[in-house]
């Protein structure tokens, strides 16, 4: 086995496997089972079938419980986004896995190591393994530290809307009270147009205008958001 | 709340919710909402999003241990063939679910409560409300009563390859040796065919023959389940 990566798993995130066997078929390529056939190898394709499984709903139930009025729509898109192969690949090399892979000469000489996919595809292979070495808990807390703070501070925040981001900016230091105000409709029925105003604890911060107060609302928590960046 | 709902819920799967609001919210479609706006009620979407992760997971961890030997290719179409629109509507209906779902009238009337996506996203939020009511052994208690005993019987198995499936059929009534013996194989090594022979415990119960020997072993397999279904 591999002794850099069993120590970096330790030192890093206090994982230590009880099969160790488990994690190497994670770091295994099937390019280097078909190079190897005499050695009887099993490659990650199973594993990284079960942690896929695994980090969807660990995603599902995160985003589900910190976006409480977040709609499915969003919720899903947001989910889509940290689930796919870029940002997995991402995470993968954080944590240095790509130093630790297996591959045939093949695929080490095509660049392999440094592929998204196969990247993608270790990621979730080693959460596999993680999940059945030490259950659902341990697996969690994993990526409770990979994952979560980087969807926390925003990484992917460009799937939801104004709204819920601004709610999101503001309460980050600490709970506050946010408020939509209608100021003003004017026109027909069939073209109104309506005016609102956003607080924060009774201070103004933004104002937007829309067809709807739906949109009206959208368009101050914009501004709103524009404003505080400045 | 509904109590026919409720009372079947106890008597069927021993099921009993501490917080009846997220039961109700699993039953109230979006239409019902919509019809209903001054009752501020919540539809089910956000849960059918946590409860699609919650299936994903049950089933991959299911179909991994069942099939130690099947690729991932084959256990990723299993599952899809499970967790799909068409088999979710068929599970929600067995458990009446279909009975139960709060529907607005212009869904009604257009028949939404035999609408086979209405029926699966109901299934899944059912199981996203289970799962935040009562945890995940709870849930998975659940989805072993009502969908594993389907699996293990072979209803999802037409996706998998025929030797996996003969060794399903025949571990049925306990554990059996199968083997598959290569007797014959015959012309020059660009076009070769391999005959095989698969034996249970000794005794002949299929030949196949095929262009590598992996092939005639599934041709094997093939014919020995045709045999034994007759």
């Amino acid at each position: 086995m591999d002794n850099q990566l069993t120590k970096e798993l330790k030192e890093k995130y206090t994982i230590v496997f009880h099969d160790l066997n488990l994690l190497e078929q994670a770091f295994t390529h099937s390019s280097y089972v078909n190079e190897h056939r005499n050695l009887h190898l099993s490659d990650n394709e199973r594993l990284e079938f079960l942690g896929d499984a695994v980090l969807e709903l660990m995603v599902s139930q995160y985003l589900y419980r910190l976006y409480p009025d977040l709609p499915e729509g969003k919720l899903t898109k947001m989910r889509a986004a940290i689930v796919r192969e870029d940002s997995l690949s991402k995470f993968a090399k954080e944590c240095h896995f790509d130093q630790h892979v297996m591959l045939g000469k093949g695929e080490e000489n095509s660049g392999g190591r440094t592929r998204p996919a196969l990247l993608c595809d270790l990621f979730e292979a080693f959460l596999g393994a993680l999940y059945l070495d030490q259950g659902f808990e341990v697996a969690h807390a994993f990526i409770k530290q990979v994952i979560f703070p980087k969807v926390k501070a925003g990484a992917f925040s460009h799937e939801m809307d104004h709204k819920t981001k601004l709610q999101e900016v503001l309460q980050k230091s600490g709970d506050v009270f946010i408020e939509y105000r209608l100021i003003k409709e004017e026109g027909p029925a069939h073209e109104r147009i309506f005016w609102i105003e956003v607080y924060v604890d009774d201070q103004l911060i933004g104002t937007g205008q829309g067809k709807s107060k739906k949109l009206a609302e959208q368009a101050a928590a914009e501004n709103a958001l524009a404003a505080l960046e400045e």
